[in-house]
């Protein structure tokens, strides 16, 4: 049974025929120790994304078989740690991102990691916010590159992908077989530039399969909130997504009455953004667990 | 010199030709009673959206003549206070809002304002956060119906146009002709079902010139950050010209970099919803103060 993941055990898309590269049992407590989106190759800033090798981008580790998962079970994964390096990278691409029409220049910088700060240029500290861009497990069925995110997981790049949180998933096949990378130090709702602060680092984590059938996934818990998670093409379609699929938890778990469910979600639910720059854009809604717990409801222990 | 500007005064669209109900001095505080959304059409649940007057729907109270506002002028104006009602209104109705397709029944519900908290159902608790849903100023040229957000303001329906904070706005025709309306006691960003906790309220401003020539507005600044906001007929739209206004604010005004600033909105800066269902969709870019800080830059005092 192994508890640490090597990072040399990457995978580039979450797949149903990807070969397991270790075994868990749910429950357990394990380290995945994950590259930077770039797998290491950006370590100066002399080394631009132009000279790349981009078949060595968005590595995830695993994936993990993890032991008594069958398809169609929901997964929570318990992110129970998240440590990133010493360093993170940004880069700006023309072309690429929201604002790639008017970047004209290719750029790499490095951010120093002191305590809980990061540092930009040398001088600008923002704080430290560790987040898993890449998370999921195996689709039912065809290959997902990581770089896209899906029903399944993928790059999603939602900032409530931290530490304490969890994260359901619905199982595709045997063994889950999941796994995570591109970890960010910090980044904001929207990764304007198709980055976060993109760092290498480990992730403890523990699954657990929870007696929720059907749950719409993938879907957050913090303390606080539940959220759903939904991708696709257009921003608008997105949203829209994110919001059904809240609109279902609340009435099908919650047994919230339909009218009642969607003026909560206008009175304190939050639309939000994930990341409107990947092949398929993502948005999630956030809805307060206070009011789940006036309607007697709680999320499985 | 008004200094309480009664309910009774309302305009329903933003325009050059509005007559002004009152004038006012710059940096004079004065009071806007504000009818709710329904202009008090709504009282208990039995008073259904299908039996509105609709030509009396979002009442805005105004418009007031600001003295000494010129177009081109940038108007910041200060919420100094935000009061509420003893109750608000929520209604849910079929076809309309991002839950239209599948709420099958009209209603109406009324919400207790009880001290710190909403009371929803006679049962559920959820925090007061009073807010403002439409505000604005007379447009250069053109008539503005109030439940439509734009250049000049309008039902931006933005959860940071609260008390403490600042509006920005760029003056149309002299005098400004400014008001607002549409309060709501609380609000979740997208706005589901079109509404918020709706209700009539007192709304305590300062309106100021300040120098800061071009700023792309409507621009909003609360103690933590400085957001641009920006409205267009699809999310995708508005999620562009957000970012694009943040992005020259950013380089024209903060002289921070172009692919600096980039990266700092991918780092820190923090893409969100206003709302979803108004016939124009609005979305706002959020920046942090602190690093505006470290740049060495304030908005003006």
């Amino acid at each position: 049974m192994a508890t640490t993941i090597s990072r040399d055990k990457v995978f580039f898309a979450f797949s149903p025929t990807n070969q397991p590269v270790a075994h868990m049992k749910l429950g357990d407590i394990v380290t995945l120790e994950t590259h930077d989106c770039f797998e290491g190759q950006i370590q100066t800033k002399n080394d631009l994304v132009t000279n790349l090798d981009w078949n060595h981008v968005n590595p995830a580790t695993g994936p993990v078989y993890i032991e008594g998962t069958k398809p169609g079970d929901v997964l929570r994964v318990e992110l129970i740690d998240i440590e990133v390096g010493a360093q993170a990278s940004m880069v700006a691409m023309p072309g690429e991102g929201a604002l790639g029409g008017i970047i004209k220049e290719m750029e790499t910088t490095i951010l120093k990691i002191e305590g809980d700060e990061l540092v930009f240029k040398d001088k600008i500290r923002v704080p430290k916010r560790p987040m898993i861009g890449v998370i999921g497990v195996a689709p039912f069925e065809g290959s997902v590159a990581n770089g896209t995110p899906g029903m399944h997981g993928g790059n999603m790049d939602c900032t409530l992908i931290s530490q304490g949180n969890r994260v359901y998933f619905t199982v595709g096949v045997e063994g889950a077989l999941f796994g995570a990378g591109d970890l960010h130090a910090a980044m904001g709702d929207g990764e304007i530039v198709v980055c976060g602060a993109e760092t290498a680092g480990r992730v403890r984590f523990k699954p657990q399969i929870v007696d929720i059938p059907e749950l719409p996934t993938p879907f957050v818990e913090t303390p606080e909130v539940v959220a759903t998670i939904f991708s696709a093409p257009e921003v608008g379609a997105a949203t829209q997504g994110a919001i059904d699929r809240m609109a279902e938890f609340l009435t099908k778990f919650v047994k919230i009455p339909l009218n009642d469910a969607g003026m909560l979600m206008s009175l304190v639910g939050q639309l939000k953004f994930c990341q409107v720059v990947d092949p398929l854009k993502t948005v999630r809604f956030e809805f307060p667990k206070s009011v789940l717990q006036q309607y007697g409801f709680e999320m499985p222990a």
